[in-house]
């Protein structure tokens, strides 16, 4: 019989509030025959304030046996800027080697989006998640003093880059618009730029059916605003992909409905699944959050262990749920979770 | 009395067009006793293809002895990426030391912003122009094999960032709402982030007066489209600023619209001042471009020399401009500079 074994790191601010509606949906859409398993891990800011731990050993070791990861959202005003985002969030994202952040962008009904009533929209972005200016290299001399130097690192190598531009290129064959844009820098940034365009462009005639294109990102803002239904796939580096990929939420439903997977095709590790949307701390514990961000990271979880159908039908269920939202008055969190939870059932 | 002693650099495509009617629009509002001249310099893709120079040292020097630049736009699709940039647009930055890129937005009647019927927008980012991912550091290391590593280091300093930031508490300070973002990424960048954050704090114990506030790069994103009308002036890194400026000019009226000024404060060199937009090959030659985004350039030139009668009537000028474009047709680049000519005149 089939079994998913989850690990769940509810995390900070409005975690754990969205990440119980992520599970109703799980459990909801999962057939009787699928044993779903769960695990809680305690990390995020409160485990800081005790421990002054962010990702101990032991438990990065236990995180590696799961099949896959769920993931609320990290970091606390109370935290300085930089401990729970390195020490635990990139930390996963390193250590399991996800090398693919995938974020898909869709145009859903009555959202709060400004380019509502235009055409479809629906993207994705591939950010390359393990090297680019996360790597953490750099650092700083004479810091704090009016001499101080901080310099931060890029790291990016032909290994990273292709394994990455490979995985967008074979997405887009797969989807019926077939196109790939790559978005970078390159006429500034010539070193990287130049990298990622020259295993772009070798890649690319290993595929004649996509359609490719190249962006500069300053550029690429310009038209996530003025025409996002020309954008199919999305390949970009780390922090370009960050940019992109909170501007594509805010052009189509709202950072409420932004879902991301960690991911690491090769399954030598699991992946993690987790809203792009950060703790909200000034909503914390009020069941104001939407968890749909959340529930729609839970369909990518479904379909990166293969269960496509389930995920199309959280999917379905969000479309529908938000079709019927006009007029409504506000729902709480729970409100929105039991909503959905019903919908996959039936 | 009195005289201004102008670089034209029309550079490639669109350039020529528009910078002419700077120039035309730069004549009529000059008062009878300013003695206006210009030298253009021929610079760019063409001069390129024909010597394979960018910017030879005897220009650079020429360039030195003008009061100003004013610049159309660099860059063709026949010169390999990165080449005219590197070897003369940021040169030129880079050389005179233009370390405050100025950037305003607007949001003008009558134009193509998504956000049309928003309350006011009117910011300006005031991004550094020459440190960050700018400097050109970096490198490749086996390039073009399999086993190439890429870097691209970002340089920052307590005195490029002092200065800048200083820079921008000043300019909020003299406007009337008097509020300062600064946008980083210090959560990821943390040594860079670090050295912006403790200036930034530093500089605003000076200025009592001022509301600041800080944001990450990529929800900054999300404001600039949710909420554009939070900004009043905005400090941030080169890269930051390069890509935000462009997505600002998306959603306020259009890079048809944006303006910017290559600033050096101490004016040790001259400053130069060019739209934001590129050189758009597409339309080049047709009459097609919009030349009022280098119109607004040159009110900003014409602010930093000290004629800020002349520089509000260019842009209240554009403002009467737009707000009467409504169901007009479309106007050739010509016909708008004539337009704003005969307004500014008057
Ligand atoms: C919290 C932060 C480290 C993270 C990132 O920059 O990747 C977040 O913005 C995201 O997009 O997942
Ligand atoms: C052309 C390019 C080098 C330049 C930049 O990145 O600064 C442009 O995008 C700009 O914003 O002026």
């Amino acid at each position: 019989s089939r079994s998913i074994d989850l690990a769940v790191i509810p995390g900070d601010g409005i975690g754990q509030e969205v990440v119980t509606q992520g599970l109703k949906v799980l459990n909801a859409v999962l057939p009787q025959d699928v044993k779903l398993e769960t695990k809680e891990y305690d990390l995020g800011a409160q485990r800081w304030h005790r421990t002054g731990e962010t990702l101990p050993d032991a438990e990065l070791e236990a995180l590696k046996g799961h099949d896959a990861i769920l993931l609320g959202a990290i970091g606390d005003p109370s935290v300085p800027s930089g401990v729970l985002e390195r020490g635990l969030l990139l930390k996963l994202r390193f250590a399991f080697d996800h090398y693919v952040n995938l974020r898909p962008s869709k145009l859903f009904p009555n959202t709060a989006s400004p380019l509502a009533g235009r055409p479809e929209i629906d993207f994705v972005v591939v950010r390359e998640g393990t090297e680019g200016p996360y790597t953490g290299n750099g650092g700083s001399l004479r810091t704090g003093t009016e001499h101080e130097v901080a310099t931060e690192v890029s790291v990016n190598t032909a290994y990273g880059v292709e394994r990455v531009v490979r995985d967008a290129f074979a997405r887009a064959a797969g989807r019926p618009r077939k196109k790939l844009t790559l978005v970078h820098k390159n006429n500034v940034l010539v070193h990287a730029g130049h990298l990622w365009k020259n295993i772009f462009d070798k890649v690319a005639a290993e595929y004649p059916e996509v359609a490719t294109d190249y962006l500069h990102v300053d550029a690429a803002t310009i038209f996530f605003v003025t025409q996002p239904e020309r954008f199919d796939v999305i390949v970009t580096d780390n922090l370009f992909g960050d940019i992109l990929t909170d501007l594509a939420a805010a052009v189509t439903g709202g950072i409420g409905l932004a879902a991301s997977g960690n991911i690491n095709p090769t399954g030598a590790f699991p992946s993690m699944f987790e809203p792009v949307h950060g703790t909200a701390p000034d909503i914390a514990g009020q069941g104001k959050a939407d968890p749909t961000a959340t529930v729609l990271s839970v369909a990518l979880l479904l379909r990166h262990l293969g269960y496509e159908a389930e995920a199309v039908r959280i999917e379905e269920a969000v479309s529908a749920d938000l079709a019927e939202r006009e007029g409504q008055a506000a729902r709480s969190t729970d409100e929105i979770g039991d909503a959905l939870a019903v919908r996959v059932a039936s």
